[in-house]
């Protein structure tokens, strides 16, 4: 059985804090060397996931064509979300929110429910979802130990994503992830640094014993 | 900026596949340190959030009473969830799947959306959610670098759990953490090792270009 150190604790910890979303205006054109990638998805493979059910399927993108279209499925998102944010309209619009032509590498990752009862699963089937979440974060640590830049593109429309790579019907799309080297990773998230949004303070996040 | 070598990102990989799902006959008496407890919820809220909404709540469970009142719920989630295995029905019930009572410290997590649209989450809503799941994930891996073992268990009433614990009406249990140290980890998921379920094949499940 393997027992960790404090070094070894710290070090996690060093992964998790240096860990950033990151958007085309970072990646650089750099191809991700092949053992990389294996890395990146063996993470994700050793993801938790409710009754051992590996729930997952990722699509590895790199033909500029697919990029593109999924690129314009954003655009048309995009402008839909910016109309949301009315009074911070051009902040808004001053930020980059993606990276998919931009990286060399993307990876879309679905959730494809089981078709029989899944041990775990059957009082909150939201779980299922989540264990692709949890693998997605195995990802994007190893890539960041890997000094791999990783940001996870949400302003999507999921079907039009899943129609351009043909998933099947009863899959869900869960991220749109793009991954390359980059200039340099910030020191803090983006939309914190650039004041988007606030720190919450643990007192309003923490608690003991109930709310 | 952090730059990390390759001893670093095997470090990564090595605690992500020492990871374990633990239930109740693998934990200890043993009480978690306060400095441990804190780093596993600094590891939590340095996860990513869509749109740094930071949308999550955590409760911290001591209490016997608390906790006996969560395991009652289990125990009727789980008589139900055991009818739904008919033909497995002696292999699930000789599972021990959660380990309330016997953990020294229970986590609650929970999902709060904003009354605000949240950028990145326009299009994508589940998107909230998954950043708390991307939490817990940290909050794991975190866990068992300490080498604190940490099972999520899923087999409840969502809404029986938010009433003993006086969540807010919007709020959504994303998981019921059980957390403290073992007497060992499993060098697999225990639900493989038991043959429960089958790992699935990378062909099954990796794609390229499309599926």
């Amino acid at each position: 059985m393997t027992t960790f150190n404090t070094a070894d604790s710290a070090l996690v910890m060093q992964v998790m804090h240096a860990r950033r979303d990151v958007r085309g205006n970072r990646f650089l054109d750099t191809p991700i060397p092949a053992h990389c990638l294996e890395k990146i998805l063996d993470a994700a493979l050793c993801a938790p996931s409710v009754g051992f059910s590996q729930p997952w399927k990722f699509v590895i993108v790199r033909d500029q064509r697919t990029k593109a279209a999924i690129k314009a499925s954003f655009d048309t998102a995009n402008a839909e979300a910016s109309a949301l944010f009315a009074e911070r309209q051009q902040d808004y619009r001053a930020l980059k929110l993606e990276g998919i032509t931009r990286a060399p590498l993307n990876i879309a990752v679905f959730y494809t429910p089981s078709d029989r009862p899944v041990l775990g699963q059957t009082s909150m089937p939201e779980t299922g979802r989540d264990s692709v979440a949890c693998a997605i974060q195995n990802m994007w640590l190893m890539a960041r130990s890997l000094n791999i830049g990783l940001g996870w593109v949400s302003i999507l429309d999921p079907l039009e994503v899943k129609r351009l790579l043909k998933a099947p019907a009863d899959s869900e799309l869960v991220g749109y992830l793009c991954l390359g080297y980059v200039d340099y990773f910030y020191s803090q998230p983006e939309l914190e640094k650039r004041q988007w949004a606030e720190r919450k303070k643990r007192s309003q996040i923490i608690f003991d014993e109930s709310f």
